[in-house]
């Protein structure tokens, strides 16, 4: 049957593309980002579904270079705190091979951004009276859509979330209801990973999709 | 300055178009969905970002009519609870006025699917010591590109959150350390809402971009 809904299939194949080739940059050359680019990203993010339309996302574009400093120092903090959690609960190797991943771009990148969550949550109800993490939900489908408009410009972006959400909120001058969720690096770069980086560098190996389906009932084989 | 990464105007006018056409479907044609476009949007999930790459989605496929009208109807309890914490902490109007919106279309769309969190979530450590919350963001990303995959197809979605995830996870036979974060239903339209639904009935206003932006540090001015 004919679906007069569907795009035609050269915007089908653009859509799968960019959906296959986005990835989660850590690597940036230092060249600005154009200006009209950005907006034009960000204007991505605010078409995100939200629950109940509540619209959670905001968006704290870091242009002090000293703030843009506190928050890498926040960051490398946690990198040491989360390198001796793995050490703890994993293996010490696995603790050193941690520590030889680079896990965030942001002294280099070209525009730094962090999302979050916004203030007065308790007053949207619709969709969240017993699943409140739904605005969680809603600006990371505003992330994605960042993600996809920053590859088809050209340009990588790279989610940290490797921070204290309370530390990272003083720092911004937050309200105590609003969450930081995301230090977004965005920018230029030399290439893009063929592969995830974690699976580049052999942190860790995907599973296939075969892995995630499952009818009716929860019937996942645990012992996979 | 000439960005070789960037795709063609075409390809980035589908990417664009695909971000703004999306929308939250409740409205479906009972017209089944296709085996083949579901794994593709199925495939389009998968190639989502994941923290830490621990791709903590799940989909579990409801081909069993009673298991549906058993979602539907602790759907439905769900919503008649939550007109009445509308109705107690809004307006008695507002109450009424949510009674009127549909909120989901789970007996009538071609495809059911619930979005779940894995289970054994804690043995990931990388980017959720104190962000725990990032396997939802993860699988938030992975909807959104089964939304864009799907408008692409000429096919709607709708991620209903209307639910208790303890009674609904009961019902899939889900571990205690797994939960449901999405029932979300799939399938031909006889037409797409040409803005948000909660827009068209008058539910609620959108706020523009710029009232999401700042710059340096929270200074939303909370009077707005």
């Amino acid at each position: 049957m004919h679906n007069h809904h569907a795009y035609t299939v050269e915007e089908q194949a653009a859509i799968y593309k960019v959906i296959a080739e986005r990835r989660d940059m850590r690597h940036f050359l230092p060249t600005p980002v154009d200006c009209a680019t950005l907006q034009k990203i960000l204007a991505a993010a605010h078409h995100a579904p939200s629950v109940g339309l509540m619209q959670p996302w905001r968006f704290i574009r870091i242009t002090d270079l000293q703030i843009r400093q506190a928050i890498h120092k926040q960051v490398d903090i946690e990198r040491a705190k989360t390198a001796q959690a793995i050490g703890e609960y994993e293996t010490t190797a696995r603790m050193s091979e941690f520590l030889c991943l680079k896990v965030e771009g942001i002294l280099e990148c070209g525009e730094l951004l962090v999302a979050t969550l916004c203030d007065k949550r308790e007053n949207n109800i619709f969709g969240r009276r017993t699943m409140p993490e739904m605005d969680i939900a809603s600006v990371s489908c505003a992330i994605q859509n960042m993600w996809l408009a920053a590859r088809a410009e050209g340009l990588g972006l790279g989610w940290v979330s490797l921070f204290d959400p309370i530390e990272l909120a003083q720092l911004l001058n937050m309200p105590a209801d609003a969450k930081p969720i995301a230090v977004l690096c965005l920018g230029h770069v030399a290439s893009f990973y063929k592969e995830p980086m974690l699976v580049e560098t052999g942190w860790k190996i995907e599973k296939p999709l075969t892995d995630m389906l499952m009818e009716n009932s929860w019937n996942h084989d645990d012992t996979k």
